[in-house]
Order: C-alpha cells, then sequence, then structure tokens
C-alpha cells in the first residue's frame, strides 16, 4: 500500500550523503530535457532526448530555461549538474521527490523546492508532484517528476512575448512558474471547498451514512494541502526577506504576490478545516439528538403496551377460581381500566416534556 | 452553489500577472465614480458616469477622493490606475474581490485592502465586500464592489466640516473610512452575540430540534468574522509601524484607535466561540443526560412487567396437569407473588438510585 | 437582553472621532466628583456636586487626586478634560466603557484603562465595570461607572498617612488603586474555585442535573475573567516597559509586583479551564458509564425472560393437538427446561463479563 | 474546603502594600532558624531558637547560610529581613505562600521563590510547599514552610566536605538546593507515571468503574504540576539570562542544567497529559463499543422472540371460530412457520453483519 | 513495570551534582570500545576491551573516533573523560540515559545528545536509547548504551574511503552519525505511517474490537516519536546557529540538511496525529451511527409488534361474556385490524424516515 505522507528510502539508509538516489515513483518513460533560450529579441526552444555534450552554457545575457521532466534517469541529472556546478548535495534533494517544500540560499544560485498539487485521474483524490527550481544569474534549472502541461501559457507567454516575461530575468521566470504551482492550489481549495458545502446541504438535509467517509476524504486532503502549502509559504517568505542580489527588486514585488496567495491559501484551509470540524459536530449532535427521539418513541410505545399486555396477561391465566372472570361487565370494565393506566401515562410523558 | 470562503478564479489561471480580470460577482449595473475634492475652504463634488479626460489631477493641497462604486467595468480602473500611476499589479488585487485584507508600502502610495461585512437581505446572513484605498500625498482612491451607504455620514462630515476632517489630509480621510468599516464590525459581533444568547436562554429552558441549525450558522458566521478581522488587524499594525511619512503623526493615533477596535473585535469573536463551544458541550451533555432518563424509565417498567407478564403467561398455559390452577387460593397468591416480585424490583431500583 | 461581551454602540457609529457619547447603562443616579489634595504634611478633601470653575489646577508638588463616579454626565467629564488638557479621543475612551484595558503613552500623562470585577447582589453572578486612570505628573484622574467602596482603604491610608503613600506621588497611588483592582480578581478567582471544587465534590459522589447549568455558569465566568485579565496583564507590562520617566523608579518595582499578580492570576484562570474540562469529561464518561450498565440490566432481564415468555405463549396456544399438553409430566418437565434457557444464558453473560 | 489552586488572602485585601500577612496555613509549631556558616577550612552550625540581637553578620568570605523553617511568626521574618536590608515588598511575598515562581533581580541580592511537591501522608495527594531563597553575595537565606528532611543531604555535603560545595559560593549552595528541589519533581513525575500506566493495565484488559475517579485525580496532579514547573523553569531561563555578577561563571554551567532537567520535566508532563487524553478518548471508545455490542444482543433477542410470542399470542386468542385449531397439523406447522421466522431474522441480521 | 516516559533515578536524589552515576537499565554484558584513527592516507583500528593506559591521544592531524557500547562500566567512562579534559557534569550526563536531547557549546568541545529508535524484537514497539558525542578539534568520542550495527556503514565509508569522509575533520563524522540516526527516524515514520492506514482500510471497511488497541499504540509511539524528535531538530538548530568555528563550513551545509529532515520528521508525527485524530472521529462517528441504526431496528420491530401482541393478548382473556369471541368473523376481522395497525405504524416510521 502507498503510503499518504511518507516515502519509501529504503534504498538511501546508510548511503554517503550526495549519493544519488532517486526516492519515488517512476512516473514516466523517458526524461524529456527541453531547452529554452531567448531574450527581448529572439527565443529558441529545443528538445534534448539524448543528454550529450550539447548542453548550452549559461548565456551572457538573457534568459536559459532548462526543463526536466521525470527524474529516474539520474545520468541526465547528473551530468546537468555538473553542467551548472550544482553541488550532490543539492542534486539529491533534487532526485528525492519525498522532500520538504524549502528555500536555500547559496553563494551562485537560488535552490527552490515546491509541491505541486496533481488530481489522480481515477480515484480523484490528489497527488502531489515536486518541482525543483535552480535559479542561477541567467539560467533557470526546473525538474518535475512528470510531464506536465501545467506551465504551457508560461511557454506560450514566452513564445507570443505577451507581458513583461521577455524583457526579464531568470528570476522573473521562476516567479511566473511558482505564480502557475500557487494559483492551482486555489483549484484545489475550491474543489474541496465546493464539496465540504455539498456535504453541508446533503448533512442539514438528508445525512446518508456514506457522507462521513466523504467527510473523512475530505479532512484528509486539507492535512495534506497544510504540509504541502504551509512550507511553501515560508520558503517564499524566506525568498522575501533574502538580501542576496539573485532577486530584482522589480521582481521582489511579484513574490510578494504569490507570498500573498499562499498566505490566504494557507487561510482558507484553516477556515475549511475550522468549518469541516464545526459541520462533524453538528453531524454528531443531530445523530445524538435522533437517537434520543428514537429511544424515546420506543420507550413511549413499550411503557404503555408492556403493562397492559400484563394485565391482559393476567386475565387469560387458567386458574379456577377467578371472579372477575364471571362479572357480566368484567370485560369492559378490565378494557376501561387498560384506557386509564395508557392515559395515565400518556399523561405522565405529557408533563415530562416527551410528546 | 456559491462558495463562503473562495471565489471561482478559473479566468486567472495561467494568465501573465498584471492582467486585469474582475474575480467576484457583478454586484451593481454601473460602475460609479464620485469624486470629491476639499480643503479647509470649500468642497466640490460630481459624479462622474463616463470616464473621459477630465479625471482631476491630485491637487497641490486640499484632498482629492475618488471612490469607485462596482468593479466590472475594468477599463474605468485601468484608466483611473493610468492617471494616478498606480501599477498594474495593484490594480489586480482591486479587482481580486477574493482578496485577503493587507497593507502595501508603496513608493509614491499606501494600498490597503480590508472587507466590510454586509447583511444579505433575504437569508439574513452576512456576506463581505472589499474596499481598496490608495492613498496618496494628496488623493485617496477608494474601490468598492458595491454602491453602499457606509460612507455618507463621511461624505456629511466633510460637507459639513464637521469635526477635523476638513482640515486634515487624505491620511484622516482613509481613518475614517477604515474606521466606519471596523465600527460595522461590533454591529455584526453585537448580532451574533445577541443570537447565541438567545439561543443559550432557548437550551437552557427549552431546546428544539432547530437550535443545532441556528447554532452551527453563529459558528460559521465566527469563523468568516475571524477570517475578515485578523487580517484587517495585522493591516492596521503595519500601518502603525509604518515609519514612512505617509500618515501624519496626529493622524498616527487615530489609526491606533483603530487599531485597539480591531483587537478587541478579534477578542469579542475568541469569547463568543469559547462561549459556544461550552454551550454545545453543554447541549450535548444534556442531550446524554436526558437519554440516559429515558432509558431509566424504559429499563424501569420493563424491567418490572416482563417478569410478571412470563408468570401470567406460565399460568395461561393449558396443560393438563397444573394442580396450582385448582387451588381455592391459586388467584390471590400468584396475585400476591407478582406484587412480590415487582416490590423487591423496586427496591433493587431504589438502592441502585434510579428512583 | 443585556448582552455579556459587547455593549451596544449604535449612538456611535458614523459619529467623528473624538465626539463624546457615553457607551454602556447608566449605573448612579449622580456623577459625584471628589478631589483629595495631599503631601506628606497635609490632606485636603471635598465632594464637588457641581462641576464649576472652582476644580483646583495640578499643584506643584503632592498629589491632586479627582475621582469622578459615574460616567453619564457628559458635561462633567468634559469640563475636566479641558481643564487637565486630556484629548478628545482619550475623553472618548473613557466614556465608552465597552472598551479593552490598555496603556496609552501620551507626552504629558498616561493614560491606562482596566477592569474592576464586581458582584451583581441579585444573580451572584459577575459583571464587569471599567476604570480609567489619566495619571499626569502631579495629579491623577479616575474614572469609575458607579461609586464603589474598592477605594476606600487607600482614602483611609492617606489620611492616616500610613505606608508610604504620603509621601509618594501620583504613580504610587495609581499603583494603590490598581493594586486594590488586581487584588479583587483573586476573591473573584476564589469564589470560582471554591465553586468547582464544590461541583466535583458533588458530581464524584451524588451528581444532580442541575449540576452542568452551574457548571456552564462557571466556564462563563472564566471566558470572562480571561478577557478582563488578559489584557490588563498586557498594560501592566507595557507600563513596565515604559521608558518615558512619568513612572519613579522606586514605584516602578511595585508595578512589577501587580504585574506578577496579573500573571497569577493568569495562570489560576488557565488551570481552572483545564480542570475545568476536566470534570466535565469525568462527568460525560460516568454518564455514559451508567448508562451503559442501565442498558446491560434491561438486556439481561429482557434477554432472559423474553424466551421465556415465547414458551409460556406457546404452551397457551388452544390447538386441538398439543400432545405435550396431556402428559402427566408436562407442566414440571417445561419449567425445568424454561429453568435450564434462563441457567443458560446467565452463564453467557458471565461469560461476557456482564455479571 | 481548602482549594488546590488558591490560598484565601482576605486578610491582605486593602492593605498597603510592604504589609507583612502570612498566607497560608501554619504548618509547624515553631518557627526554627538554622545557622551554618562555612569556608574551606571549616564549618560552624547551629539553631537559633529566639530571635535576638545575636544573628551573624555576613561573613567577609565563606557562605553563612540562614534556613527558616515556619513562617508564621512574622517578627522573625521581619527581624532577618532587617538585619539583611530585604525590603519589605520581598519579605511580603516571602510570607504569601501563594506566590507564583518567580526571579527578582535586586541590587544586592537576587530573590527566587520555587515550589517544592510534599506528598501527604494520607490522601497521598501532592500538595505544594514554598521555598523562597535570598542570594547575596556571602549569604543565602531560605524560608520554607515546614521542616523539611530534603535539604538533609545537603547539609550532610556540607558537613563532609563532599564535592566542590565547600570551596564555592552562596551561588553554588543555591544551586544545590533548587537542584534537590528539581529533582523531587521526578520523584513525583515517575509517581504519576507509573501510576498512569497502571491505569492503561487496567483499561486495556479489565476495567472498573473507580478508574474514572483514579483518572481524573491523575489529571488533577498534572495540571498542578505544570503550574508548578512552568514557572519554575521561566525563572531558572532568566537566572541563566541575568548578566550581573550574583552568579559565578562555574556556577552557572550548573544551573543550565537545572534549567535542562526543568525543561526536561515540563516535556514529560505534557507527554503523559497526552497519553492520559489518548488513554480517556480509548476508554470512552470502548465504552461506546461495549455499549453498542449489549445493544445488539438485545436487538437480536428481542427482534426474534417478539415476532414469535406474537403469533403464539394469535393461537391463544378465545375465539370460537379459527379453522387452524382445529387442524391435525396445525401444531407442528405454527411451530415450523416460527422457525422459519427466526431462521429469516437470523440471515437478516447474518447479512447485516451483527453476528 | 517499566515506564515509557521517565527512568528511575532514586540512585541519583541528594547526590553531589558530578557524582557518575549510571541511570537506565545495563544493555549489554561488557563495555566494549572501538578506536578508529583515521586521515585520508590510512585507517586503523583496534577494539580497547581493558581500558588501560593505552587509549591514544588526539592526533595532530587526522581524525581520532572512539566508541564506547554499555555505559553501566563507570570507570571506563571515568578514565575516557580524564583522558580528553571532560569536564564530570558532561560525563554524568552521557550517563543519565534519560536525558533529553540537546546541545551544549564548551569552550573545547561540543557536546551533543541525541535518541535513537530501535524496535524491540518481542513487542514490536519501539524503545529510545541515548547517543551522545563529545566533538573536539580532532576527536569525537561517542557512547552508546548498546552494541548496535546502526553505524556499520559509516564504518565501511571510512574503510572504502568512500565520499568524502576521509578527507574531512571529526565534525564530518559526527554529522555522518547522527545523519544514520535521523534516517532511521524515518523507518520508524514509515512504519507508523503503514500501520496507520492499515487501520484506515480496517476500520472503512470491516472494523474490529482489537482496532482500537492498536490505534492507542500507534498515538502512544506519536507522542514517543514527538518527544524525540522535536528536541533533536532544536539541537540541530542550535549547531546551525553556533558560531564557534568547531564547525566546518563546508560541513554545516550537510548539518543544514539533516536539519532539514528532522524539520520534516517532525511534519510528518504532526499530519499522522492529525490523520489519527480524524480516524478516532470517524470511528466513534460510525459508532454512534451503527448503534442508531440498531436502536431503529429494535424500536421499528417493538414498536410494530408489542401494540399487536396486546391485542392478542385481550382476546386470550377468558371472560365469560366476550361477544367478539363468539362472532363467525371475529378472527378474520381481528387479523385485519392488526394487520392495519402494523401498516399503519409502517406509515408512520416512513414519514419518519426510518425506513
Amino acid at each position: 500500500m502507498k503510503s499518504m505522507f511518507i516515502k519509501s528510502r529504503h534504498a538511501k539508509v546508510g548511503a554517503a550523503p550526495g549519493t544519488l538516489v532517486h526516492v519515488g515513483e517512476q512516473r514516466t518513460d523517458m526524461t524529456t530535457v527541453r531547452v529554452m533560450a531567448y531574450d527581448a529579441a529572439e527565443v529558441k526552444s529545443s528538445a534534448l532526448l539524448h543528454i550529450t555534450e550539447n548542453i548550452p552554457l549559461p548565456p551572457e545575457k538573457g534568459v536559459l530555461w532548462i526543463n526536466v521532466d521525470g527524474l529516474h534517469q539520474i545520468e541526465v541529472i547528473k551530468k546537468l549538474g555538473h553542467h551548472f556546478d550544482v553541488p550532490a548535495l543539492v542534486l539529491e534533494d533534487v532526485l528525492n521527490t519525498d522532500h520538504r517544500p524549502k528555500l536555500e540560499i547559496h553563494d551562485d544560485f537560488l535552490f527552490i523546492v515546491v509541491k505541486m498539487l496533481v488530481r489522480e485521474p481515477v480515484s480523484s483524490s490528489f497527488r502531489t508532484e515536486q518541482l525543483s527550481l535552480i535559479l542561477g544569474d541567467t539560467f533557470l534549472l526546473s525538474f518535475q517528476e512528470l510531464d506536465g502541461d501545467v506551465f504551457d501559457p508560461v511557454r506560450t507567454r514566452i513564445n507570443d512575448s505577451k507581458g513583461r516575461i521577455r524583457a526579464s530575468g531568470p528570476d522573473y521566470l521562476a516567479y511566473a512558474l511558482l505564480d502557475a504551482v500557487v494559483d492551482n492550489y486555489f483549484m484545489v481549495l475550491e474543489n474541496i471547498s465546493t464539496e465540504l458545502e455539498t456535504l453541508e446541504e446533503s448533512l442539514l438535509t438528508d445525512p446518508s451514512p456514506s457522507d462521513l467517509q466523504r467527510f473523512y476524504r475530505l479532512r484528509r486532503e486539507a492535512i495534506l494541502l497544510r504540509r504541502v502549502i504551509w512550507p511553501v509559504r515560508e520558503a517564499l517568505a524566506g525568498l522575501m526577506r533574502d538580501e542576496s542580489a539573485r532577486i530584482n527588486p522589480e521582481t521582489r514585488v511579484f513574490f510578494r504576490d504569490i507570498h500573498d496567495h499562499a498566505v490566504q491559501a494557507m487561510d482558507i484551509v484553516e477556515s475549511l478545516r475550522d468549518l469541516a470540524s464545526s459541520l462533524l459536530e453538528l453531524h454528531l449532535s443531530r445523530n445524538s439528538q435522533r437517537m434520543n427521539e428514537t429511544i424515546k418513541v420506543l420507550t413511549l410505545i413499550a411503557t404503555i403496551f408492556i403493562p397492559l399486555t400484563f394485565i391482559a396477561g393476567v386475565y387469560g391465566m387458567n386458574f379456577d377460581v377467578m371472579p372477575e372472570l364471571h362479572w357480566t361487565w368484567g370485560y369492559p370494565l378490565i378494557l376501561l381500566f387498560m384506557l386509564g393506566v395508557a392515559v395515565l401515562m400518556l399523561f405522565y410523558f405529557k408533563r415530562k416534556k416527551w410528546l
């Protein structure tokens, strides 16, 4: 069974640090490397299927963006790392897809790890996928586990020279990618929020036994989201505090914007958790109330009829000498007596506010 | 179904930052722009229905207040932004009505986003509405989703030259608007508080099944309030710490005053939450106690009469040889025996403190 | 219905800041102003029933203490404020009796707001009352909602020249008043603590249905206390950090003492809350345990006698051909059979540890 | 009834600060004052039963330790205080045995208040006792409520010149006393921990109704412990941060050691609380599960036999015309029918997974 | 009974600080001392069974690693401590295996205490074991309670000169050991995570009574983990902040890596706790729902058949005069009447949504 919160790292235990091991599932058949080099004037893009010596050098001006989809071909990562002077410890973190989102400030580059949320097609639950960014002066390396379509709008913007992206450095490109990731969180939040409200509707009007399982799934997703968003927020805050000149002052304001979004996302997660707790309490309270009512009905019927049945039982006994049985008015009298007992009982329940 | 905590932003995903998109519902038919220019000596006010080139320039002295009601006419916002040199990223935040309250300190202006609470006429629940303020040296731009009447008293004060408003700068005007917003929170809090106390009364004397739903609605509103007030408080604290000369020292003391109010509002929200939790616990405890009592009554009746009914059943059997049936005193003896059993049972319950 | 946590401020909404409006109930018929001027050598005290021009000026040396009981006569407050150069915003806070305790450091004076706890004579619950202090260089203004007797011991100490009060400045007088207020909290805490322990006793030995309501009242009081003591503690901490020369170094140590008391009071409130939660859990656990036992008794009786009654019912049927009925030993045999069933059932329950 | 968390301080209300009043119970008949003066070379010790003028002066070199057991003889405390120039406010805190643990840094001495935990012999619950230390340059005053034996090992170490105690100053002596106090906390923690584990054992195998009360007592003790240890930890942290030269650098490392112990004690208290909560949840869950099972048994028996009893009842009716009664195979047929109903019911329950 | 959270320290109470006492169980028969001295060029390793004078001195260059397994032979620890100038207070902490993880920065060395998690072979629960490191300029002393195999891969790396370990100082060796310890935490976390998910599976599909005990065991382990990991994380953070030159800048980045892992481990523990709480809530909710259903079935059957049985009982009475009994259609009519009552009841339940 695949664990939700932790991936097996048996292969890594006892290994020397910096040993490159891929932790996680292989999610794509081939590692694809896409290269895009652009400046305000022109865009060149290509896909490298085989990593040979033809990786471009970081350019003097403009931006070189190398995006890697699929992490299981370790030698590709290794060569890239060597080419851009990335230490082994950083590459190890790139390969360990169970890493906590973080920001590391190195002398020559910033290293950023965040999580993307991807909806599993079959179970319609969410899966996290790791995105690692290595942001140098004129280049940006991005590593994904899977060939996703999240970054396509960014590519289009580069090609169309839409927005300020072509005139800016790799920091702006990093911002654009992170923005796409964080915006995606809101999709997921919207989803959870909508489902919570359907559940609310259902619980308030016509609760069904399966509600509880849907409820549990929602909470599980909220826990996952919290785990994903919280450290992303922290990493972004670290980016804003970072005094190094890696992030342009003009771009810094954009990172503040994503940070604001991450803060808001956390806010919404917390509110949803709160609301979910209240909803569960409501459900349990209603359940207990309903049980109470059921038991009242049972008690009502039982306490009225059990004594009556007993009386009937008494006059069903076969003793030779039971004078009442021979009275002419015995039968109607006993019926009246039974009615009296029932009315008394009802009166008692009325006074106890059970009716 | 409209989500309470999050608004759909499908239109925005993948768009370049600074792309102006209105996130939220269109709440008014027409965007209204009201211009008010005043100093200690005179007031000029006008309403611009069509944004043409006649937007006044920020004056040398005095205050220019431009209030925009309705955000769906993006070109109006765009023109205003261009006129007052407001960056696209800020305008984007103005248009995104799902923004978290915040304070941004820019070189040329302060950007403040807060939430107003508006009571929905039909469902009598609360709705948030965003107010964005752009506070420059001599001008204040305010953006609302809907033409509200919250700011009318402020307008009257300007016209009547009541208080110090006419002699002060736009910072004081911003204070006056924010004060009106925060004061409004107390209306809502009062409302929730009163309803909570009605509920308390009802739960303590005569609980009804609908109490739980009212309860849930109250908690939901408290969660909403917390989400609204908390970041407003933070933004106001940021305003107090701000070292820039945008806020006059004399006005600063007024902002401290609103900050105090926001802190108090948070305090009250927390106390209400606490009280609501206690109340729910009380309700559940009483429920369980009552169920306990019901079950006791059932048990009492059942355990007394079930054995008696069994005895009556025995003597209702039709065996040929049942000597007791032919005893002269059989019937009264068996009745006495039954009485004995009942008394014993009652005695047992007495000792168990069930009676 | 009067709200516990918030007072109506309808009169204030939309008013210009600094507008003097009394928020709260009128608790006394007349505003009484008591003036006390003292130094090491002599004491002069008088009561001003009509505020005319004869308010004394702040003296060169010694202390001038003006105590105002009752806040609804706004003109009195206004005149006093004008006389001592107190800004309108401060006076507004004095009049708003729903204010959160706080400390404001002004250039010419310190402004301190705290809450006193007063026991309502009829309902024996607690009510908060606001005390505002304006501490200048040689004068102290104190404002109460109601003519209370809390400060009488302080007056006696001034008159008797007991302790160091006569030789010290107005800061020491402020300390003496605040000390009386905080000491009073312990009375209330003692009260709650004692009641909690009576409840504990009652819950552990002989729980009664009214225990839950007493319980709820206690929690409500603890919430109120927390709301009152927490900001007072904060204000006192602010007073200790204050670098201004308003508070004498010798007096500062006394303020540390009250601060310690406030911290301890918070500590006790938290412990009481904790204990109350544990107690409620105990109560609910016992309730559920007792219900469990009741249901066991019911089940025991029912599962033993229901099958027996069924057997008796079978032999009460009137079929023509029921051979058992005609056996000589039919009756005793069936009784034995019933006994066997009952014994089996008991044995089963024994093994299930129900007996 | 004696309150656990707060002691009556009626005698103090309204008194001038610095008035010496003993808050707490009188726990010993006589106040005993033990004097010990030592340096590396020699030890002199004596017990003063009557405080006269023969209190030794703080020595030039070496250490003077004066230990006071019993606080109700206020004049003894007063004289000592006067002799060592201790301010009245400090003496007041020494006498108020309901004080929160704290550290006060005065110019001439450090004032430390901590709580010792003492086991009540009869109820085997814990009681706090206050220890106040006044640490000067060459002297240490220690005040206990009761003549305890906690410090005997320290006395023995001084007499035997064991460890470094004789060669060190009064700061080391203070450390030795505090160490004994904090070590004692672990005794209590061990005790609670062991009892919790016995409870766990009992709850998991054979829960008894008295478990809940033992449980409650444990939680109560944990709350008490937290209240005692938390501020002690804080005071010790303050001691470590203290820049004054009162604590020798060599001794400072020892205080860090006690601080570590206090942190660990807090840690253990928190873990025990956590574990206790989990245990209570387990207990409640099992209770509810067991109730569920009981109710299932009841339902099973009742739903099988109630319909059967009804059928038997039908054929026990005395109508003249009931053809079935006269069928030869009527009786066996009806028995078969009943069996069928029972089997059907059992089948239904089987499918519902109740069996 | 062995306590989970605290070890008996009776032997220590009252002892002078620095007295060497072993707190904990003796876990190995013999204390083994293994010496390893290496530099980039060569490795020398030996095992000292008897501590005599032949302990090597800290070398000029290269690394001396002395690992001690088993702490009960105090004289061994003492001699080592003396040899490397380690103060008695540190040795005391080495011997007290109930110590909280911590970092102490001494002038000549760093002292690090962490906990390892070891799986008990029989009960398959976890046990903590203490690892103490004393990190000097050219030497590293490590103390374990038990001869474990956790460090074997490190030894192999040294022997094989794999990775950078041979070229680095003792700080890197300390990192390698700590890394092995923290990596081990993830094994345990994986284990708990997997078990939690099995439990989830079981609770959602086919809950068994033993689930609760497994649940409790999981929570207990999570509490233990938290207690172990939290202070380790703190100690590592302290190591990163440490300004001393003990940790090489190149090695510092590796310590940041372990710190990241510890943070992530805490994260996972928290998520697991959260998930466990949600799961327990789900379980309790389902339990209550199921009880509700059971009670509904009981009520349904009882309320339908009890009145019918009563009617049958009435016509089983033996009164002489019961005219209905003699009607020709009496029997079918009464059967029809009973059917009517049953149908009415069913209809009522239908409307109440019980069916």
